[in-house]
């Protein structure tokens, strides 16, 4: 019998196992035993417990990053709310192929595993060895006139993040990047639905709208929402009716990383609005989840506020594509190799009689 | 004819060739020109355009990365300024040498070189291939009850580290760190005299030194600055009379990363210290400095504001060691990989038609 797609998320959902609690008290008991004045690697000790829990293993792993780059367009740039037309979604992806994007640079750096994923780019480009095709529509319909999707189209962008994530051999720390020209008007408009801000609190300037359309832009938004009233109980209706085809597929690229048991490290702001919604299809969820960074894009803190995250680096980017999940990785890096590789005091012979 | 020490130093200063403002106008238009909406990967951009003046290079390198571990002892240890027993400094230099530390662990995450230099440790320790031996003295003399060092011993100090730098083959990325135990304490007596503070507003937990005996490590400096005298217009009296041996090798550290050409990567309070030293010795040096990461020592970031410098992370670190600039220099890495990879919007067919 083949399962139905939401019968077969529901079933991927329960194979969710919460990190392991039990574990954080052996490598919370480790950082104090290693060769430094206890708590001074600050957050790098937390974050090695954080994977210790996750992974499910006293040897915390790094070494399989992967960066997911979801890519679809978006039927709501027909109102004006992006400085940029939606040719350069796919010009862009064109550009990843060829090594020569942010995100692929800056994941070479760091050693991840870059794979585009195009769930609904408006467009077709020949089949390439990093491009996984698994486009559900070209691109989303104007959400300012109706729901951006069907909700089995809803569905079906989440499964093809998340099964990418499970058909990858190994995975240790994962992210969700994006590339989709008008996506931080979905992705407001799903923070406005599920955190209660206001369509205005919850609109920033995206990829560098000019200041004076930022109050359009959150009127598209505030009709989107009026016109298709999304459930906020229901995180799959709010992802159809005012959310994307690549938004869909960083939903499952968060669910899958916590399948396998990686690190599942947050982006920016789309990845944030990705990360709510996948934390209220699988409650817990946040507990597998790193803020990589702190975006410039307004609403980007005040949602991870909200998943109870704090941002690991403020570099004052808002690039988005994965790029400062991909920087962030190196911090995780860290947080394994100083617990994994450090001496304890006993072992370094450095006496530990604090006075 | 031999030069004395002071004057091989001041020889040495006048080989540091100020950044290449022209350069930076070129880099600057690179970083329009990417394939990314203008400004959006924040201070890594402004990162590779520093890194283009320093190195007078339109190619930003990062691949020789350095990390000078400068360690030496304090006479003044014997006031109960810190938690430690002095004779933890040369235990964790042979935890070092064993790869066991915080910051050799760090530094080879992130692929830097890391040599160990002994300037001043109260003990001695079989030769190593990863420690240089500079020794001037076992440690300095207690400052609270006169001069910490001549102000020949301090000259050394700083030519130790120099020179050290210089001996490398390549650096295109350097810092400087510590080991050595009480340190804090003649760092917070530098940062008084050369910013003003008083000794109650530099003094910090260091080590992790218990929160009431903070009064007490204050009046010490207190004490110290009075007794000596140091005169804040000669950053070499300041360094002998209230500084560190392995505090002058740091300073030595910044002035032969600025004459190698090489950016100059700040750790934590003890190194913002002697990078405030190196830029009164060398005015302008400042141009050279990154600040890595703001400590949770009291005082660090004071200093690098001081400096007219903006830390890049804030993990809550505050070991020392240079852990935080070794984790620092992975976004280093990343300025120097963004800038020389990525593509131009025209490169890439990008269309770059902004509304």
């Amino acid at each position: 019998m083949t399962l139905d797609p939401e019968a077969r998320l529901r079933q991927h959902l329960t194979q969710i196992t919460p990190p392991n609690q039990a574990l954080k008290e052996t490598a919370m008991q480790r950082e104090l035993d290693l060769a430094k004045p206890r708590g001074s690697l600050g957050r790098l000790e937390h974050l090695a417990v954080q994977l210790v829990s996750i992974q499910n293993t006293l040897r915390p792993r790094h070494q399989n990053k992967l960066i997911v780059v979801c890519a679809g367009d978006h039927g709501v740039v027909d109102e004006g709310v992006s400085p940029y037309p939606s040719d350069v979604t796919i010009q862009q992806i064109a550009n990843f192929q060829k090594g020569g994007g942010a995100i692929t640079t800056l994941g070479r750096t760091v050693g991840a595993k870059v794979l585009l994923l195009d769930v609904g780019i408006n467009g077709d480009l020949p089949p390439h060895p990093g491009r996984i095709d698994k486009k559900i529509a070209r691109g989303t319909q104007n959400m300012a006139k109706g729901p951006a999707m069907t909700r089995e189209q809803a569905v079906l962008s989440i499964l093809a993040g998340l099964e990418t994530v499970l058909a990858e051999p190994e995975v240790d720390l994962v992210a969700a990047g994006e590339m989709g020209i008008g996506n931080t008007t979905p992705s407001s408009a799903i923070a406005s639905v599920l955190t209660g801000m206001t369509p205005e609190e919850a609109t920033g300037r995206g990829s560098g709208l000019a200041p004076e359309k930022i109050a359009h832009k959150a009127g598209v938004i505030k009709k989107s929402i009026e016109l298709n009233k999304p459930d906020p109980d229901d995180p799959i209706d709010v992802l159809a009716k005012v959310g994307g085809l690549e938004i869909g597929a960083m939903v499952g690229v968060c669910l899958g990383g916590a399948m396998r048991g990686a690190g599942v490290v947050i982006d920016g702001f789309i990845g944030a609005a990705a990360a709510l919604l996948a934390d209220r299809l699988s409650p817990g969820l946040a507990n597998f989840l790193i803020a990589g960074h702190r975006s410039k894009e307004k609403a980007h803190f005040a949602v991870l506020e909200h998943l109870g995250l704090r941002p690991l680096l403020d570099l004052e980017m808002w690039l988005g594509e994965g790029s400062g999940a991909a920087v962030a990785m190196f911090v995780l890096q860290c947080a394994c190799t100083h617990y994994n590789e450090m001496r304890t005091l006993a072992e370094a012979g450095v006496d530990d009689t604090v006075e």
